[in-house]
């Protein structure tokens, strides 16, 4: 196990908030474009929740994910109305205070004075931001998310949210790349699923996947498999390639 | 609290499983489906998690989940396929046994034989169902779903899925719907926010969403009211909509 293929694993879990993505009005659409960037980074996305906006329910999710994982990312609940409480929840859950921020008075101020609309106290509450935090910047809409220990908050509208993951996921540590290679076939799971599993059993260092895809009459599969060692996913591949060419 | 307007509250959760959610291989699209379908059937979805193909995270969440909700929705994991452990994660979740159902092997060996396909073991996998389990019938791909307890387990695929959703959700007891009522207008968030949560507060039997929509220049928002009584939703729509009539 501490052989030199053995690499520094990075996780991370996301909680993605709002009542809207549970009663089916907003379909999620962050945590695809997440799951994405931080496979290309080295973080493994182990998990994932969706919460309402409920504080209770936001501040045990926070606390729970934290704990058990290198980076904690959430979607939703900081823009400018009664049910935007991610930034409180947050405050709770790490038991620090919140309050209005200058540098995101000062960010919010001078870009709607420069557009000659009103700072509302509705739009002050974007710059509630618990103590300590660091801001995450947002080239699309100005209103920073931000960042408390671990935990990387961000805002729900998706243009937003991945102008966000844009500016932070450089800033943060990555691990060793999770790898990938794919092979196509035209078979169902059905033709190739116990000859795969004695593949899978000869290539333990891999992670082979297959993915159905179902066109409402014939079944084919996409295979894949996964490892942070290219070598190993060659050699997994090859042996898959041999056994779909004998099936023909 | 206890008048007229309370109302059976049923709750759920949805669990989808598999790496490849995590990975950003595959854009999940049962989450929205599930989560329009039990809206309509008077269902509060309460909470989404997504885990890995790994049967200790499936176990944790169904022991949690299904302690907490009135129902718990899985998919993904139950293919033929050595990646596809849900069914067994089930029954080590419930301390059950699990082997090949003669009702399954039926319907799946009447299936492949009458398509001159080989019934493998690896389509044979697709029978191990937890002892005692209902079957949730799938008029896609004839391998069925099952149901233990209050968990209902469906496929990954989506059209399966939402077939396996089709022919499930009339069995299960519904609660008193959600209602809603939305409102568009052309102001953001920050120019109505202040007002909105007056009226929230002046209507605290409502539950009132507010959700921007960014063009990449300007903000426009949707208001939605939320209740079980249509009443209420009413008189907060009629107040919303004279907030926006001054605003202009």
């Amino acid at each position: 196990m501490t052989d030199k293929t053995e690499a520094k694993i990075i996780t991370a879990a996301m909680l993605a908030i709002g009542d809207e993505l549970l009663s089916g009005r907003t379909r999620d659409k962050n945590i695809g474009h997440l799951a994405s960037a931080l496979t290309l980074q080295g973080i493994d996305l182990k998990e994932v929740r969706i919460v309402s906006d409920d504080q209770d329910e936001i501040v045990a999710a926070i606390n729970v994910l934290r704990q058990r994982y290198t980076y904690v990312f959430t979607s939703g609940g900081i823009g400018p109305t009664h049910d935007d409480i991610t930034a409180d929840a947050i405050a709770v859950a790490f038991g620090i205070k919140i309050d209005h921020d200058p540098r995101a008075m000062k960010l919010l101020g001078d870009h709607y004075a420069s557009r000659e609309i009103e700072f509302t106290t509705a739009r002050q509450r974007m710059a509630r931001i618990p103590e300590g935090a660091d801001l995450i910047s947002n080239a699309v809409s100005i209103a920073p998310g931000f960042s408390v220990d671990n935990v990387h908050v961000m805002a729900g509208v998706p243009s937003v949210f991945q102008a966000m993951v844009e500016s932070l996921l450089p800033t943060l540590k990555g691990g060793a790349k999770m790898l990938s290679s794919a092979v196509e076939c035209n078979h169902g799971e059905g033709s190739i699923g116990d000859q795969l599993g004695i593949i899978q059993n000869q290539h333990p260092q891999t992670s082979i996947g297959s993915y159905p895809k179902f066109d409402g009459n014939t079944y084919t599969t996409q295979i894949v498999v996964r490892s942070r060692n290219q070598l190993q996913i060659d050699q997994a591949i090859a042996d898959i390639k041999t056994m779909l060419n004998k099936l023909g």
